[in-house]
């Protein structure tokens, strides 16, 4: 399957296809992240393209200098991220407002979102800068917290949204909704709500479907739930999916944003979960093919018995 | 959540909102069907509306006389099946041509098709023909079987398409693709390939997620696959869904629509499965309520422990 | 299948099956407690069985005087409990040691464990005074904390224990052996290990199979692994089952007794889980059926779709 | 965890642990079976034991002059089989009857039962016959089809018995008894029932768990159950499992054994699965290790997301 939104164009030889790196790297990523950040800006400036270092990192390779940008005026046209999924997670949550293609390497372990590995960057930055790159586009969710009627807290997850109870030998209950719609009033470990692009991260584990990048919906997965005939429900993203916990001593919990930002949510309030207004643009090698990494990272081919 | 695409307007009392209808039974369905029957033609002519008996059927009230109608040259402004969701899928394969809304009505047994009740089919088809009513489009699933270029054997589906081994102890290896793109080489049971209509059925016994009605998604789940980490995937309905079964002893198995027609598949041929490109249109009583459907069904409620 | 140990003799008029009856209530079990706590009490003077309530449990009818025994040194030959499991695993826990059979009367909401419910309690107890009843032996677990070869932390449990993260947004990472030999190294969201009664509690909303109450085997159940390919393990009760937290952040993590007790397990420490030498003696109306009662709570005849 | 009945002795140079060797080997194995066999029988000479091939096998290396031995009056104190699990489970049901050690011999694909690689054939079997082993026991499943109180076919499995559907597109619906008493009516695909060894086998595909080598319990698992909240059921192996088909159209289905053996079961006829009398005796290289030949096949290290 092609990726939803791609656009590739061959550049001349001339003019590269990005002008203005970003970098931004995962904090204390040691010996391996320097090598590939060293890497990286040969390939920049081989081409002939300016670059800078987020403002907030340590500079990998303090031999050599580097110009700053910040992630809240991005004045680029390609950021790279060197890390993890979850250094992506992180800057994606920040750089879908500014519209500009992400592509993502990571530092020795393939990740669903870092799919550049650190022995082919020279490679495949070259590729990009010459125009040979793959454009797809993966939309966010958005969580709001109300509490009487007032937004307490607001914040978007590529991956997903969690709400699950507060210490591990509770469980939450809460009432959900799509589109004001009762679905379940349900006793379970939280349920977490995923993009397409979350459907390969906790969602899975919890026990739900792979959902195809260019695929416009969201996955609902309970997680533990008492109700032994719940499944994972996939729905189109521009629903409107409402948790409410219930009254008593279950009702409270926490919701995480992408695992990485928590907030707690106790009875009375109202968790609004639905599609954010920006999306991010991923940038890929080109030939990326998204089945081909399902093989790999989940060893489809070996593990057969 | 409200149904993909409805339309429910409120009627004068002089026209119904329907003037021809037609009634297609299941086979054999006794006393049940007799009763459900005619109280459905008694509504129908307190409401001067035309109605007619499906040509093949036999009159399950013969003191009653009933015009015919045919499946084929239909000249109904709306169907009401009697019997249950497998009338309904029988019915459904065919009435799609003809771009005719239809009304399911069960014999006992509620269906996620056959939705209204015997009880309630005199205040349900009365209300339907006053014009209060909820319209909503679900589509098929089209599978071509092609042998050296030529296409053998084609048929829709409203709920699912399977390829299944051939004997209950053999296994089936293939591979399948999306629109040209390897997603993987499997051995299993077989594989279910379904419509959101269809995965509240034989695909959610297989361990697929629920997918909304009004999703334009298919689901694909594999069934008992020996490879363990393989998950159900759902794709954008737009796609082309190949299968190919491998050369050996493990090849060959058998396609089926609807668990209603089947065919045999060999090393050599491809079953293509894409969007059918007619739908049905299904009428539900007014506030009709997908989850509590769901809910009802699928004992969400009593079940928890 | 018939419970594992069983003993049902009938007794002459004259003798009970039991004379020293000990009541534990749930707290604030209100007046539902309060209505089955005095039928309990009619049918034991009926029967002229010398009664007595738990000492620290506030009397549910207080214009009824009633002598006091304590749980530490119980000189009861049966005990009731009245409330629900959490009420039965709680008493369980501490009742074991005593080796004195228990009932379990639930307040309305059927229990695996207190399967009498409040209109049976009567007619039940008078048959089981008279000796027609079935008991049986349900083992338990007993977990043990070590640090630095010193045992910081020791408790039992009857359903399960269980090792998850601290944070809900957190996973665990642990190495996992039964008797010395590595099974695996895991990142979860954490284990369950459980005995057959435990298995239709917290392990089985994680995915574990239901184990027969007469098997002498532990489920070992994975909650939302990172590795797709994990499933539930059985193993023989008589191993001994060690987890092992891994060294980093994602190390630490919450051990916890029958969801009941709470203690935290870092880096270094060791979880290590075995058959507790003690049994709990199950007393249920002649004729109970272990596979009734689940089809009963798992709503197995209902929820068929 | 030590396999369940081990035995390991060291024994004097001159004389082997065993004197009789057995070759049973896979059909058509070609060359890799050729290599394994010349190389097996130069070891067998080596230390001076006496070998033969089975009487109904093709010669694998016919330049080799081969003695003969018969499955049905095996004078061998040790087998060693050259093939695949498939191999090995079909020879494991006529040789439980002769109580003889079985070596299981793969020709590439690491087998559960067949876990001596064709590179290491020279190595561990002259360590096998120098004593250095480890032999566990493994049980197998007796299967009787009752008509009218006769038993129409017997036959036994190492693995698993199956009940399943007769055509890919239809269900089966059975009753399922344990020693007399109803666990449940069910439609699926059909049912799983399995030993320890089965359980890493075909009932893994349909959602069982893995059951221990040396738990003395029988898997029992429920394939597409249209049932939600059905769960795999562990149970003591000491007792009789009884499926009965349900009169009407959906009654009727084929049982297995080992997926190699078939006969139809119809209404009327009853299933009744118990242990087999007799076990089979699997040698493994010593330092064999369940867990690890758990974390190759099924991709534990590797295939962490």
């Amino acid at each position: 399957m092609k990726p939803s939104s791609s656009s590739a164009s061959e550049q001349p030889d001339a003019t590269p296809a990005f002008s203005r790196l970003g970098i931004i790297v995962k904090p204390d990523g040691g010996d391996p992240l320097a090598e590939v950040y060293r890497n990286l800006v040969a390939v920049a400036e081989e081409h002939g393209v300016e670059w800078a270092l987020e403002e907030e990192a340590e500079n990998p390779a303090p031999s050599i200098q580097a110009q700053r940008f910040s992630r809240d005026r991005v004045d680029r046209d390609l950021i790279v991220v060197i890390g993890g999924d979850g250094t992506m997670l992180n800057a994606a949550r920040c750089l879908c407002l500014h519209d500009v293609p992400i592509l993502g390497v990571n530092l020795g372990r393939l990740g669903f979102l870092a799919d550049v590995s650190p022995n082919e960057v020279q490679r495949h930055l070259s590729a990009i800068l010459e125009g040979r790159y793959t454009e797809e586009r993966r939309f966010l969710l958005q969580g709001s917290l109300m509490r009487n009627d007032t937004r307490i807290m607001e914040s978007v997850a590529l991956n997903d949204i969690t709400f699950k109870m507060r210490d591990p030998a509770r469980m939450v209950e809460f009432e959900m909704s799509i589109d004001g719609t009762l679905v379940n009033q349900q006793r379970s470990d939280g349920v977490v709500v995923c993009t397409p692009t979350g459907s390969t991260a906790y969602a899975l584990s919890a026990g739900g479907p792979l959902i195809a990048p260019d695929l416009h919906a969201v996955g609902i997965v309970s997680i533990c739930p008492h109700t032994l005939s719940y499944r994972p429900i996939v729905v189109d993203a521009r629903h409107l999916i409402e948790i409410r916990p219930v009254e008593g001593s279950r009702g409270g919990g926490v919701v995480s944003f992408d695992g990485q930002l928590n907030q707690p949510l106790e009875y009375g309030d109202v968790l609004a979960i639905s599609k954010y207004e920006h999306d991010i643009r991923l940038i890929h090698p080109a030939g990326h093919d998204h089945y081909s990494l399902l093989r790999d990272k989940l060893c489809w081919s070996e593990q057969t018995f």
